[in-house]
């Protein structure tokens, strides 16, 4: 019998893991795996960028999880700098470009799996493509943008949006001596978070000497004689630059399988089933920053690029994919960040996630601190909680704070999946110790608030 | 209508929670409160006495959550330095004894709160009572040993127990300049640890340049001319000593409830339902160090002496005695420890605590790291995660690494909380940015291997 034939669509988190699960549940002998990857990298980590730039990283090597080498020791067929720019669904063929020689040819597969990521979000925008202006969604993007650094003496740099990237890559700036200045379009920075929790974040930027400006639409990159960048303008004001980076969020990379008739989501992500099997199609699946994935405290789908997420899916395609039996049940929305000292996590829904899908909520927010309030370091963190009306069913949590204040937010994330009540976590048995929590932890003390704001609206 | 009496035996955290809570619910006029504690502390901290002295913490006032004054201020008749020598239970009152006039009373109730806490384990050695013998169970054995330790030139000190209290004491005779030698019955360091993780901890204290005898049985205190202690003897060696701190664990102080006719259970602790009220007795509770509680994973009663469970059934039984509802629904056996840099977690059940209830089980033992392997400071650390045979349930917990290892037990405090199998915990959605966790964070990567480990032994 010969060989069956999986065809991968990107080398990095996904692509990589679903097909190095495969290869480990069929040798080359029962199943042949080729995978394109269009640019120099694989298996890497895009979220270490910022790190890189910031200089607490050395890369891009470092970044690298695995080398096209190594890969290719474990008989995957990788095919470097080459792109797959065609999908034959009904003729079980892709049509690939090497971008080295420019030859195309078209290669038929049994079974596929796309991962083709997701691309920055770049608005048509005068003077974008202006050296100095740089995303930072891939390892080429933050070696270019350290070339940039190296050759440009002025201090000034502007970046564009205040998320994950935005603020991080503030941080990144900052430590590389820049003077920093984030535009960020929205009314508060970190717009993951409810506008109360992210004006602690504001403020703590502004505590770092980031300046951030909330609605700011920027309208064009200005250039100097050189052609370089030379600052911002958004609809009111300009900001002079030395270099700008864009960190204004991504959208999944699907206009190849949109092409090929596959079906997308309401945010433009493949859909897939719980199997991450592409809807409809039973030897084709999709994982990592291309797909949409269940939010299973909203009961719909969503969009999140995030390199945890695509290695899980990659784990259950290679599984699937080679036989064996895995599943993605979905996400409940937790994210960690930081910027400088200034920890953020979030998980769940926002209020407004909450009002969009009819649900009726409460919230509670505390202040408390990550360690015993006598323990050197004790910090203070802001905790926000947001529970169902009536049922008290936990729908979200946002902290705000120090040392501590992020990964707290793990806890909330598990009571999400076992659809906890806020009642039910002020009896949760956490961790206590005075270096390490308060002897009510502080998701504790959250907890307790918000089961006192259900009773008294539920009665109300 | 006459005011509703309630008594309070007990002046700690437990205690004064539930008088708190209980005056919040009702007005003097409502109910009068009498609390009696014997010391000259209330609502103490006695976990941070360990690192006020090791010097990270000023005491012993920074330790007082509340004061006497401030609990007077609520309407609460504290009476201080008093002990309660007698409970009459079907007469509904306490025999009282003033430590400073000698006067001897007896006081009524209508309901009573039973929070006489822990007494430390004091084997009756020969030379147990020696000057520069220290137990570390109070604020006033905290000021003893401080006042010891002013007046000592010698820097040997010996820690007898290798428990919570043991490590932590071993760690701040460390930091205030001693020569530490820790004293342990046991095979390994942390007997609340499986054997194979305390190896860990052993050999981290090497590192630290603790001195850790394993298998040592205390036989006596040794003396000077000068009366104070100068040594302990064990069965086969003699360590020289200028300060003996014990560390050698607490058991519940019931003599009293006991004598009075309350239900103990086989820890020796209180026994209650799950509204903290003590079995068979309608207008008695008891909380805090000296009742037993319900281990959900292992399905009956342990007893646990620690600050967290001690507030949270104050909290409880505030809230019953004054009229409301509340209950404790058990614990999973979490806590959090750490010496110098070494973190250590558990929860749930070790390996023979899983046989002991006739359970099977299965074990997987992994080493990641606290941050992405390339980010600065990402340390090892090591994650043993034991889940029940077939069904795969979770059935504990045990970390030992640096920075981020302690406080991730609590993902595991929830999925034990929740029944999760360690299947459903791979795909629990867990914060992750480089600064904060690899991309598997450690516990998801334990929960991997366990599946597999899971999956081989259930077809064996």
């Amino acid at each position: 019998m010969a060989a069956e034939r999986l065809v991968v669509i990107g080398g990095d988190a996904a692509g990589m893991s679903a097909a190095s699960q495969a290869r480990r549940l069929k040798g080359p002998d029962e199943m042949s795996i080729v995978a394109f990857e269009r640019g120099h990298f694989t298996s890497y980590s895009a979220c270490g960028v910022p790190y890189w730039v910031g200089g607490d990283v050395e890369g891009p090597d470092a970044l690298v999880a695995r080398t096209p080498e190594e890969h290719r020791d474990h008989a995957i067929d990788l095919r470097m700098r080459t792109e797959v720019t065609g999908i034959d669904v009904a003729g079980q063929r892709v049509r690939a470009l090497d971008r080295e020689s420019g030859e195309t040819y078209w290669t038929g597969f049994d079974k596929m799996v796309i991962a083709t990521g997701a691309r920055p979000v770049r608005p048509e925008l005068p003077g974008m493509d202006a050296p100095g202006v740089h995303g930072v969604q891939t390892l080429d993007d933050g070696q270019a943008l350290l070339e940039t650094l190296e050759r440009t003496t002025g201090r000034r740099a502007v970046v564009v949006g205040a998320g994950y990237i935005g603020v991080e890559m503030a941080e990144a700036m900052l430590k590389r001596g820049y003077e920093v200045t984030v535009l960020n379009r929205g009314a508060r920075p970190m717009a993951t978070l409810d506008p109360d929790m992210g004006r602690l974040v504001h403020e703590a930027m502004d505590g770092l000497g980031i300046t951030t400006v909330n609605g700011a639409s920027v309208t064009r990159i200005l250039t100097g004689d050189d052609g370089r960048v030379s600052g911002v303008a958004t609809d009111d004001a300009t900001y002079p630059a030395d270099v700008v980076v864009l960190g204004i969020g991504v959208e999944p990379e699907t206009g190849l399988a949109r092409a090929a008739g596959l079906p997308t989501g309401p945010n433009g992500g493949l859909l897939t089933d719980l199997t991450m099997r592409v809807r409809g199609h039973h030897n084709i699946w999709a994982g990592g920053d291309c797909v949409e994935v269940l939010d299973l405290v909203a009961g719909r789908t969503r969009h999140i690029a995030l390199g945890t997420h695509a290695n899980k899916h990659g784990q259950v395609i290679g599984s699937n994919v080679g036989g064996g039996y895995g599943t993605f049940p979905g996400v409940v929305g937790t994210a960690v960040s930081k910027v400088c000292d200034l920890e953020i996590g979030r998980t769940g829904l926002r209020e407004k996630d909450a009002a969009a899908v009819g649900l009726r909520y409460v919230t509670a927010t505390i202040e408390s601190t990550g360690r015993a309030g006598y323990y050197p370091g004790a910090r203070p963190m802001t905790v926000k909680m947001i529970a169902e009306y009536r049922t008290g069913r936990l729908l979200g949590v946002q902290i705000v704070g120090r040392e501590g204040a992020a990964k707290r937010v793990d806890v909330a994330a598990v009571a999400l999946t076992a659809g906890m009540t806020v009642e039910a976590m002020t009896a949760l048995d956490l961790g206590y110790a005075p270096p390490f929590s308060p002897v009510w932890d502080p998701v504790l003390v959250a907890a307790r608030k918000a089961v006192a704001v259900v009773r008294a609206a539920g009665s109300a």
